[in-house]
């Protein structure tokens, strides 16, 4: 990593504010609306909770921004991170209309950009409210922002990375034949937490078949003797940054069979871990693991894309991806994951979280990528 | 509680798409679009997670219901409940546009129906595949459904009230002079997992001057002798019903101005649980607690709502709030949370889950409502 820790005011700097203005007066938007979530953080640093009450910072193109908030969160927002922004803070009351508020603040304007995660329950109402707007994404201002991370960002992620490695580390001592995935997986949810995230954001423990499903969860099946196990889990850190690593193991001696295709896809991860740096594109990152599981014979089993931008979201741009050519820059976070996928037998899948840097990609994950035989 | 266990198919029956079916067509919509969250869980029992990628159980009016999803997705589904509803299950490829999909398959609709939660990102895509289609509020059709209740839902309720009332039983053990909010909330954290709750959704420790703020979360501030510490907190179970309980502690001997007003709010917590009834009106329990803390004066500082709907979501309909003129059902569930506030000095709320029965309200959370002295 460039950097291994930073100061709070970093993470989510006051001078943010001015580039998405800027930005979004660039893209002709008349303004962006940011309900609670990603966007509304990376802009101002606040982690107010997704509720039925109209949160929304508003960003005008032309004319100050202010944050919308109910009066009952006021004091909230009074203490985060937003505070800092020097923005004016308009507190309405639970029989206000604040979305007719909204509107008569911001007059006319052609386009208004929406967090990407907003509500349905709140674009229909700011529709109904602004009936003369356009509906577009704020994600179409802020990506190219967001992608992008500072080495404040990247020191949150290593700090993610390092978090879910301890937890990674556990595993071994969890993994016993006769236990079901849930009680694994309980077990692993209370190290999620007890590693320093905030919340659990996913736990995935596929044994013997469960593995060849990449995003099955948690089930009351007995893991056997002699099964690889899949495990897949992430959480998101105080700093609102997120973790997600998936290491294999096996309970006891492995099936040949799965031993081949294990070392190929370890290749096939390497591969395309060595392949980032800055200018080749999103899509080129695919095609350096999907080569080597196709030259190996397995390229039908490898059912996904190699990996998904992370950041304040467990999946956000980049995506690593055939066709997204987009081109690496510096500051490029995203999953590097792999794997091949034996329907009804097993399965098998290697995710770090890897960076890009001036000259390469570095990774914020470090636990051994072999095979780990418990 | 009318029952206290339940049966995994009870709680999510198959029986439910079809009132749903009946439902869309009665209300005039073209169909329903159910993306991840919880009315999709509602309607099929299925917990998928958000993401980027388009999963979206179609409801057409007329015709059959399909679930569209990834490919990776796919096994995922099949082993969810909603493989028990015998729709069809639609994987899309990763190069696919799964939005152009369902407009297709739906052809001309003059409204659809939009799962309450769906993000802007989905929300828009499908405005610009289906421009002729208005968008309204899943929930339009969905509520009258989901604030009712079954028998078995409400024993789930019941049972993530049991869990969180364990947690706070360990609460006394973890408040103490010169701990911080923070050290404090992540015990709590560890606990509301170990307690049998799949997430945690939110941990108040609101010490002295900020359990004045009602939506306070954590801070780095030091728990000082003598100062009252509003306690809220909740998680999701893994049956997706969300359990939420507030208990004010102090630690050493409270203040007497707060003991005064702490007495005044346990009357009027108790008054509003008491009013519950098939046949009351939401805003008459609303009112119930607010009159007892006006007549003895601190009307002013009781500023919020007395109450959300919880089930799936932790704020759902119905609302116990002036203005909303619903009359309370059996099945009914809901927060019953009168606070008080001190700006600056302290503050105190009280919060039990009611579920309104045939004859009255139940409640699921059982801890003593006493100030609880540490």
């Amino acid at each position: 990593m460039t950097t291994t820790s930073y100061e709070p005011g970093e993470l989510y700097p006051t001078t943010r504010l001015a580039a998405v203005r800027e930005a979004t007066a660039r893209s002709g938007l008349g303004a962006l609306l940011l309900t609670p979530g990603p966007d509304l953080r990376y802009v101002t640093g606040y982690e107010a909770m997704p509720l039925e009450r109209l949160t929304c910072l508003v960003v005008p193109a032309a004319g100050e921004p202010f944050l919308m908030v109910p009066r009952l969160e006021l004091p909230a927002a009074e203490h985060s991170p937003a505070a800092r922004l020097g923005v004016e803070f308009t507190a309405w009351d639970e029989t206000d209309d604040p979305y007719a508020q909204v509107a008569h603040r911001l007059g006319a304007v052609g386009r208004v950009g929406l967090a990407d995660r907003m509500w349905a329950l709140q674009s229909l109402r700011f529709r109904d409210a602004m009936p003369g707007a356009e509906q577009v994404l704020a994600g179409s201002v802020l990506r190219e922002l967001r992608m992008r991370k500072s080495p404040a960002e990247a020191a949150a992620l290593a700090e993610a990375g390092a978090a879910i490695d301890a937890v990674h580390a556990l595993v071994p001592g969890l993994l016993k034949a006769g236990r079901t995935e849930r009680e694994v997986g309980k077990d692993i949810a209370e190290a999620i937490v007890a590693a320093g995230h905030a919340r659990v954001d996913f736990v995935i423990v596929g044994s013997g078949p469960n593995g060849a499903s990449p995003h099955h969860e948690l089930s009351d099946r007995v893991i056997q003797a002699g099964e690889p196990v899949v495990v897949d889990i992430g959480g998101t850190m105080p700093s609102g940054y997120c973790s997600d690593s998936t290491r294999v193991y096996c309970v006891g001696e492995p099936p040949a069979d799965f031993v081949r295709y294990y070392e190929v896809l370890q290749q096939a991860q390497e591969a395309a871990c060595a392949h980032v740096r800055p200018g080749v594109t999103c899509e080129s990152v695919d095609a350096a693991a999907r080569e080597v599981i196709a030259e190996a014979g397995y390229g039908e089993l490898f059912i996904h894309r190699t990996g998904h931008g992370i950041g304040l979201e467990t999946h956000e741009e980049p995506y690593i991806v055939s066709g997204n050519a987009e081109p690496m820059a510096p500051g490029f976070a995203f999953s590097v994951e792999p794997g091949i996928y034996q329907p009804g037998r097993h399965g098998a899948r290697i995710e770090d979280i890897v960076i890009c840097g001036e000259t390469g990609g570095e990774r914020v994950n470090h636990t051994t990528r072999d095979l780990v035989v418990v």
